[in-house]
């Protein structure tokens, strides 16, 4: 169920379908996931969301492909998104997720979810030492 | 502001202290912050906490150290936990975080988030191939 | 799958069958939506959500009954409740959201939630401007 | 820091009073929290939230007050609301919370939100036996 | 759907079945629900995961398993995990939760998340009094 | 307190200039608020939430710009961002939010979040006349 109808033959739209192409030029992959279906009824919300989809996450920088995985994984997985812990997973292990660090990645976001109810919930004042604006 | 009072002298205890001691010996430092001090008023809660974090967190895996403290920062931004966010922050920066890398953090979760409200807001449904069980 | 099994006839029950009728009369409508069958188990959780739903949503105020949809819709997307997604955006479709609306409150939702984690994940300090006491 | 000035002299407003003097009364004092103070410039969001609170949380039910107290702490503590983890932190010990307790309401909120990130972090499929709507 | 495609005859593992036969044990019953299949892959987060579920929620203490249970719950709607939802409800009927007991949670759960949206809305501030350290 | 430390002088970096000026023009005022002053550290960061910021929410479109605001503010409240609720409420109020409206928009977020705590509490199954890809 969705609360958006896609429309059919969505490529026929050339905003949309320039789109389209870049996402599988991108990915080097004929396959479009839902997620830009969906999105292609506003052409300007699917350009502007794959513009930065690509920049954030297909762009070399200072953190590896995996890694930026992992950490929208985590997000997606904290803000209860069952559409998105999917895409990310599939994501990450395109990007070579090993089984043993899957695991990991569950320890580790349920362990933090667990100090933040920890710390939440007894409201711990936050260490002096921790404020940047000291340092 | 808290909503417990931290026991003073509370290194008297002795099951308190050991955990306090092995803290200052895995992370090599004197400083323990507020943290482990707020949750000594329960012991049982202390070191089980401690050794759980100790295990996930300092223990070498197939996650790099640096990259487990991303991963856990980005689920306290998510979950809003005020404390964990800077005291994450704080071990990142500790482990090597550059402040290039802090940028794009920010950038990847606040994009996770964004999408995450987009699919959810859409109700879009999850591709069959993204199902891991039919793989 | 629910964990409440509603109940057969509900609207045998005449304290039931008086919430049904007035959400009938209210909307103009045969139908009844899912929510008020499963939440009819407990006639006092019944009767006291209708009737604070009808007060907030359905009588005349100073925020017209579209754009209490929208804000409606917004929380449940943030709250990632997708019965309440989807049973807002129709009743919003229901009150004239457009198509063009439709995509703006998407870019507008989850733009709020990129600087929600932005600024929590800066943990950025309120400016004293913005203290309403202070005004 | 607030973004509402409460009004000065607020119990000059007789309807504002009304629910006063029955917030003292029901709680058997004469100190009314800040919550009161702030939502009384709508004096309908006041009159009704308190009358909700009351038939809620302070009318015999099936549920003891203690218990209803921590049921309410514990999703303050998971909806990351500073203000009602305090308030509700101090009314359970109003009502008897004692630290052991306490220290039990922390393990049990951390834990249940670290399965809940591991159920949502890999998705797993609700087991049929648990659909009511089959039992 | 999964992220996760659990191992077939996963009891051929020594680790796993001595947690499965505890978890039998445990709850007197043969009936072992898919959060421990799906995370089974992962031996020692099955092995810590129902370390810690057995301590906290099925180890006599200050706090009786009804409530418990009630707690859990709470946590888990707050949480939007559908899963653990339908999981606890299950737990918390087994452990003798009346129809009247849920419907009082799910009013004192719905009123919590209320009056948090409204703290978090008009940024109340917390009372003085409200301080543990303080007093 | 915070995790980054602003740059003094920050404006003398023309490119943090251009975006400053930018706003200031946009939103005819001198005051620039410290969510600009923070990220500003990094100038990609900067420059493209500033421009989806201006494009969304100060570009005149479909939504007028008050009921924006409280899309947005309705978003910040639900993702408890202490930051976002107080700016947002403040910008709101700049564009012509009253007390009344205020008021309003507290009762409507926080009846969203009780109704999104009931159907996720229930887990009430969707109306198939909800699907938009059947209508």
């Amino acid at each position: 169920m969705s609360t958006i109808k896609p429309t059919e033959n969505i490529e026929s739209n050339p905003r949309v379908k320039a789109v389209f192409d870049d996402i599988r030029k991108t990915r080097n992959s004929d396959f479009v996931n839902n997620m830009w279906y969906y999105i292609a009824f506003d052409e300007d919300l699917l350009e502007r969301t794959w513009q930065e989809v690509k920049l954030v996450m297909a762009t070399p920088s200072q953190i590896d492909p995996l890694t930026k995985e992992m950490i929208y994984l985590a997000v997606s997985i904290a803000n209860s998104c069952a559409y998105c812990v999917h895409s990310h997973t599939a994501a990450a292990k395109a990007k070579g997720l090993t089984d043993a660090q899957h695991g990991e990645i569950i320890k580790i976001v349920s362990l933090a979810a667990k100090t933040n109810h920890i710390a939440n919930g007894l409201q711990i004042p936050i260490d002096d030492v921790f404020d940047a604006e000291m340092s």
